[in-house]
Order: C-alpha cells, then structure tokens, then sequence
C-alpha cells in the first residue's frame, strides 16, 4: 500500500473517530429478556447513526436471535450451556420466585438470595467460556473495538473492556440492594429518603419504615460483600492478573445510563456520569384494528363475543389508543414505561424481580392499583380495574407522569447515544468520574478524619485539664506556703 | 365586556401557560455586577422567546442600569440606599478582601465572615424596604408572575416568591461553604471528595488536606448555622406571619441553575433539581480590528509601541481570536468560562470571593498558573506568561476542557431556559424534590434509626448476657442439688 492511500486512510479513520462521531464500533455484552428488547432500541438506533455494533451471544440465547435479519452483527462464542439448560433455569428462578410463600423477610430473601446466586453462577460460566477462548479474544481484540455496551446486571462487560482496554458505558435497571452502583459507581443513596430497590418502600417513610430501610440497606450490604463478590473478585484477579474485584471493575465504567426517570424515581442524589434515560424505547402508537386480547393457551369457554384472543400484541400501540383505559401488567420496567408514555393507569400484579417494587412507585404516585398474584380473585381484579378508570385521580397522575417523560430538555434515546458516542469520540468520560473512586471506604466516609480530629480534640482536653489540675495543686500550695511566711 | 370576549381572553392566557410555555412572566431579583452580566444572557434569551421580564432594581443600582434601551422591563422600588452608599460599602468590602494580609486561617476568614456580614445587612435593608412597601408589593401581587428567577447569593427572592406564592428558581455560582446549596437545597457535599469553596483544595486530596476540608466545613457549618441566619430567620418570619427559616424559604427552590460546569468543577453529587450551565453566556468571537489592551488610568511611559489602551474591551472576542496565547485574568467565573470555551491558558491573579478557588481548579486541571497579587514581581509575571505560553501541555489542558464545554448534548443558555420555561408550564417541578426536606437533620443522617437499631442491639446483649447468667447460676445449683441427693 502506498504512503498516500496509508494517509488518506487514516486521515478518514481519524475524522470518524474525532469530528463527526460517526462510524465507531460498539462491542455489545447483552443480558436477555426484556433487558434486551430495551438496548436493542439502542443499538437500532447506534445502527440508524451509522455506527458497527457487533452483540455478543451464544447458541444458548432465547430473544437475542442472530437468525433475525438486522443490520447489527452477531458474534457467537461457543459455550457449554444450551439453550434448553438456559431457559430452564431462568423458568425455575422465576417460577421460584413468583409462587414463593412471602410469609416473612428472612424466607423471602434467602429464595431472592439463591436465585440471584444461580443467576450469577450462570453468567460466570458463560463469561468464562468467552475470556478463556484465546482465538474469539484475539478476534475481539483485532476487531479494535470503541467501546463496550454492558447490562451491568450480567457480570462480565467489564472484564471484556478492561481486557480489550476500551472505555465501558452500562446499561443498568438495577444491582440488588443498588449494590453495583452504590460501591462500583460510588453512587450516593443516603437510607433516610432513598428506599432501597426491593424494599416496596416511599420516599415519604415512617420512622419504623426508616427503620425497615435501614435493615433492608444492611442486608443487602452483608449479602453482597460476602457472598457473590468473592468468587468474582477471584475470577477477575486470574484473567486480569493482577489482584482485583469486581467492584473496582465495574467502577472503571465511564458512563451509567439508568433505565428510569424522574417520573417513575424517587429524586434522589445522581453523579455526573449518571444519566436517567427511563422509557427510551417508547414512541408514539400506530393505530389499531380492534379490541384485542394476547392468550397463549386454550379460548376460555365463558370468553365474551368483546374479547379477541392473539398471540402477541403491539402493547406500545394499544395503550397509545384513545380508548385505552386501563393496562393490567405484572409491573416490568418496559411496560410500565409504555404505560407512563401515554399516561393510563395500571392494575399491578407483580410477579418478581423489580416487578413489586415498580407498582410501589407507581402506587406513592397515585398511578396504579395492586393486586397479589397469588391470591387475587376475579372480584379483586374486576374491583381493581372499576377503581383505575372510575376514580380520575389515577387518570389524571397517570398524565401528570406523562407530561413529565414527554417534558424533557432532550429524549431519553437521544441522551443514552449521545454518551454513547461521546465515550467513543474522547476515548472515556475522565472529567465525569468521582474522586470517591480513589478512596477505601473509611476514607470516603471521613471516617479517619473524624477519628483523628476526635484524637486532637482529646488530646486538648488532656493537657489542659492536667494543665488546670497542675495549677489547682500548685497555688494553693503557694497559698499555703506565702501564709507560712 | 362580553362574555364572548372573555372567554376568548381567558382562552389565549391558557393557551400561552399551558401548550407552547410561551408568553410567561419572569421576575428577577438580580445580584449586581459579574452576577447581574451572566443573568442576562438568560433574560435576554427568555425576551427572544416572547416571555416578559422584569427586573426588580433601585436607584442604587450599578450595572443594572434601567436607563439603557433594553426589551426587558425594570421596576424601580424605593429604597434609603444610595448608589454612593451602595459602591462605597462594596468597595470597602472587596478592597479589604484583596489587599488583607493573609496570614492565617482565622485572621483570614473572620475578615471574610464580616465582609459577608456587611454584604447580608445590606441586602437585609433592600429587601425590608421591597417587602414592606404595600403599595409596591400589591403592584407585584397584581401583575401575576409566573415565576420569581432570583441569584440565591443576594437573599429576598426566595422570599417574594413565597409572599407572591410562585414557583422559584434560583441562579448561583455559590454560597459560602456551599450552606446554602447543602442545608437549603439538600445538596450532598460529601467532605472526602469534594473540597468546600474556598478552601482553595482539588479532589484529590492528601490526609492533612482532608482534615483541611474537614476543618473548613465544620467552620463554614459554625458561622452558617450562628451568625448570618438568625437575623434572616426572624425577618422570614415576621413578614410571612408564621415561624419559619431562611433555609426553610430557600428549601423551596424548583430549580437550581448553578453557573459552573464539569469542565471547571471536580465530580460531585448533584439532585435532580440542580443543573450546572456554566459558560451559558459564551458565545463565537467576532473578529477583532487589532491588538488592545484595556486600561483605566495615565498612560505609563515604557508602554511599547506594541501595546494599545483602551478603555473598553470585548473579552470574549479577544479571548476567541486565533492569535491569543494566553489570559492574565483575575479568575471570575465569567472570565474563566470565556477562556474555557476558547480553550486558552491562563495566568491566575486571584482578588477576592471564588476568585482564589477558580484559579485553584484551573491549576488542578493544568490550564493556569497562579501569582500572588499582594507580592507578585514583574518577573513573576513574564515568566507565568513564558510557562503558560511555552509549555505546551497547559495549552493541551485549556483545549480539552474547552471541548468538554463545547460537546455537551444540549447548550447550558438552552437547558437553563429550558428548566425556567418548564417550572412556568407547570408551575413548579415537585417531581424533581427530593423528600430530605421534609426530614430534620438528625432524620437525613439516620441518627434516630442507628440509635434505635444500636438500642436493640444493646437490649438483645444485655437479655442474653443475662439469660446466661442465669443459667450458669441455675445450673452449678442444680448440680449441687443433684450431689446431694
């Protein structure tokens, strides 16, 4: 090649990393489920901007299907884990989780414990199938990839940007106990007014309920110091070489795009590498045919002639339509975004996960009612759904939560790309990153400063109490001894 | 007038509320000088967009000069200050504040803690003779504002807004010790990483620099919660006729718009309610005729052929022109954005206020060198001017915080109108507040939850501690018993 197309090429390679942003490469590590449909708007939207985004997965993915024509690319690592064994497992985790007896903290969180352990101890073999395999990491690293896009809920990401040294931005719902983003992002979340995530709490609390916080906070706390950490921060120190955690890992992320916002939080602290994008694959609805009903199994013989049964239904559009008046949802993320883009109120019958604790919010915002999915019977519901659309306080909070997702400086799509590619373009987002980062955690709670003026104040004390003393016993000696003479 | 006609009336004033945002009125109660140059860019782009504005001002005003043909309206109070009365107090207070000898920690800031002092007072008087005057508030209550835009350094604004009862934001570059900001607007500051204003600290900070930072915010915590706010406390409470707080009436802020940005500011928590839009007054430079230089007094005989006088010059345009090596600057926050947003090192020469701290973060990030205006030589200055200008990595520094200003998702002028426009859409952004206002500070600090937590710990101890006692003296009995039988 000659000197001047070797120029001219890396002048355009240049331009496309500096000025115009463009035609960067995405590396992208996924998790599956709906935490996939929500990055795919993402990448669709990464792709449309010209970029190359290239998505990790395995023959064992469900929703993450390289057979699908898309213009983003699939890199397939082999992996002992099938499909069968991948899907039953997330079926047992969630079956587990959602018929489980709630009969008290303890029971509930030592299940909620065990299926996040199986989750994790799942996501490690994977990860360790893709690091371990020196002929697919040498095709990441010829691949010379921007940056990395990672669900921070499926360890591993990190590790890829670290090996790969490119910048990393998370796509987050939640860590439990908001563990990740509280010690990995360093993330403030002080317990008086931030209820932790899996708590169903307010951010309007009772002291027995500050109390309850507090309890919850410390939990998780315990669990994740103690349990599932260590065996990650092992894993990490062998494929690093070096010794390391996960923590320290995740904390090298140069950006956290939350999938929610100010309509659905609790306002609480943010740090400048932060940014709330909820709801940024809603949009407006396309119009419907009819009144449909999605129904997998077999026509119920009571159905009524109003009732249409179909497999799958356009959700986003259906609660687009006019005529909308209610959604009865098992409380996702997604869905609950969908409902709060077009402003309807919900009937929440929370199955697991985050699932109960998205219907909390939505209750303290007078949007939605509740209902047990393991008790609830057909009067319950039909007097929930009377309730949501007789009442109009829940019509009008369900607007007032869409006036505010739609009453933004800037959409939610357009923010998480942005930082997408503002990563890509300065190669990180150095200036973002707290110096809490470089403290230990005594350190950052002023723990030995306070120690140490505490010391010096004592100290004071001491000497000028002996000081006194010394004087006390000194005059009236004085005293006496002048009366002598 | 008919009813026809009104309805339409009423019509038109929804219409302009409600669905565009256009048409608002804004009242302004300005900080004069550097405070009252950066505020008006934002009011003269909410004039641009059709809002009304009105600026409350006296015949004791400097900059803020009602004289000069402008779309923004002034509404002149009567006040017994004079403007000689006005510029002598502040130019006593900043002249005793650059030409003190800084030679100790309390030396130096008990001189700042009376200049403050004298400051307060003044704006106390203005502000009893804006409240007090019946005639002139009913006029305000009349004109049916939407919104109060009020710079939080000079207190009232906050307190018209809540006589008038209208949404407020604020514009703040700081307060001091960051009181208003941490105990008004419930701002996490935490002392391990964030170095409190005016301290002159980085975030990264030794162990001595942290006792440092701690010793400063217990001071700047003293004189806050002792001093200054008692005085404001009993006025706030004698004109709103119900016992409340300076910091209670602040607490009330929709929105805080803080001039600096995180090219200039190290990473700190932030709310939901606090938008930094820093350098939302620098514009392109229009090109320049020739070489200047502004200078007030005699012309100095060994002034170069090279060097011209001028009274007057556009910083801005003179900072943006290809040519400029470097920015001998006093290190106001307006000046120091300029310089930022054209990427020009600089060489500090700190007077007063944020002045010290600003110079402080510029040398922190490599873009400034300081000089001590109290004993800086001529030499000291040409070779800060040789250092800035020939070592190359200083222009580098100013260049990359330059990009960081420029390659935001949104211009800080759009974001900070943005935000004003909203809270008069909506009269308010109670969704962005967060619940520690309705907290005390033992509540926010989880004093009574750790106590009651620790109190059960104790009794737990203490129950068991007993019970085994109990049993140890039970049991030898009962062994004795059993010997003698």
């Amino acid at each position: 090649m000659s000197v001047k197309w070797l120029s001219l090429l890396l002048l355009l390679q240049l331009n496309c990393y500096f000025s115009s942003g463009s035609c960067g490469k995405v590396l992208v590590w996924p998790v599956e489920y709906s935490h996939w449909i929500n990055v795919k708007t993402i990448l669709d939207e990464l792709v449309t901007r010209g970029h190359e985004v290239t998505v990790l997965t395995s023959q064992a993915s469900v929703l993450i299907d390289p057979s699908k024509p898309s213009a983003i690319k699939f890199e397939i690592f082999p992996t002992l884990l099938t499909k069968d064994d991948f899907e039953n497992t997330i079926k047992h985790m969630l079956d587990n989780w959602t018929y489980m007896v709630k009969d008290s903290f303890w029971t509930y969180f030592s299940t909620v414990q065990s299926i996040f352990g199986e989750f994790f101890d799942m996501q490690m073999k994977v990860c360790k199938d893709v690091v371990s395999n020196k002929k697919f990491m040498t095709k990441l690293h010829e691949s010379r990839f921007d940056v990395v896009l990672a669900d921070a809920i499926g360890p591993c990401g990190e590790l890829l940007a670290e090996v790969l040294q490119i910048p990393l931005v998370y796509s987050l719902r939640f860590s439990p106990g908001f563990s990740l983003e509280k010690y990995g992002g360093k993330l403030p979340l002080p317990p008086s007014y931030v209820p932790v995530i899996m708590s169903e709490l307010g951010d309007q609390m009772t002291f027995m309920e500050r109390v309850k916080n507090m309890m919850y906070v410390l939990y998780f706390d315990f669990w994740f110091q103690t349990f599932n950490e260590k065996k990650w921060n092992q894993f990490y120190s062998e494929v690093l070489g070096r010794p390391t955690t996960l923590l320290e890992t995740v904390g090298k992320a140069d950006m956290w795009l939350i999938r929610t916002f100010w309509d659905f939080e609790f306002p609480r602290p943010l740090l400048p590498n932060f940014e709330f994008v909820g709801g940024l694959h809603c949009k407006p609805a396309k119009p419907l045919p009819k009144v449909l009903w999605r129904y997998h199994g077999k026509k119920p013989d009571t159905l009524g002639p109003n009732t249409r049964l179909y497999k799958w239904i356009p959700q986003n559009d259906l609660l687009g339509h006019p005529k909308t008046k209610a959604f009865i949802t098992h409380g996702g993320t997604n869905g609950i975004y969908e409902a709060i883009y077009h402003g309807i109120p919900m009937v929440g019958i929370p199955l697991f996960a985050d699932q109960p604790d998205n219907i909390a919010h939505m209750m303290a915002k007078g949007a939605a009612v509740r209902l047990d999915f393991n008790k609830m019977s057909t009067t319950d519901l039909l007097n929930a759904l009377k309730q949501v659309i007789n009442n109009p306080s829940y019509k009008q909070n369900a607007m007032r939560l869409s006036t505010i997702q739609h009453d933004q400086p800037m959409k939610p799509l357009d923010r998480a790309v942005f930082w997408i590619e503002f990563v890509m373009r300065h190669k990180g987002a150095k200036h973002l990153r707290p110096a809490a980062h470089d403290l230990t955690w005594y350190q950052y709670h002023s723990l030995d400063v306070t120690g140490f003026l505490l010391a010096c104040v004592a100290t004071a004390v001491f000497v000028i109490t002996k000081c006194c003393l010394f004087c006390c016993q000194k005059f009236p000696k004085a005293g006496k001894k002048n009366k002598r003479e």
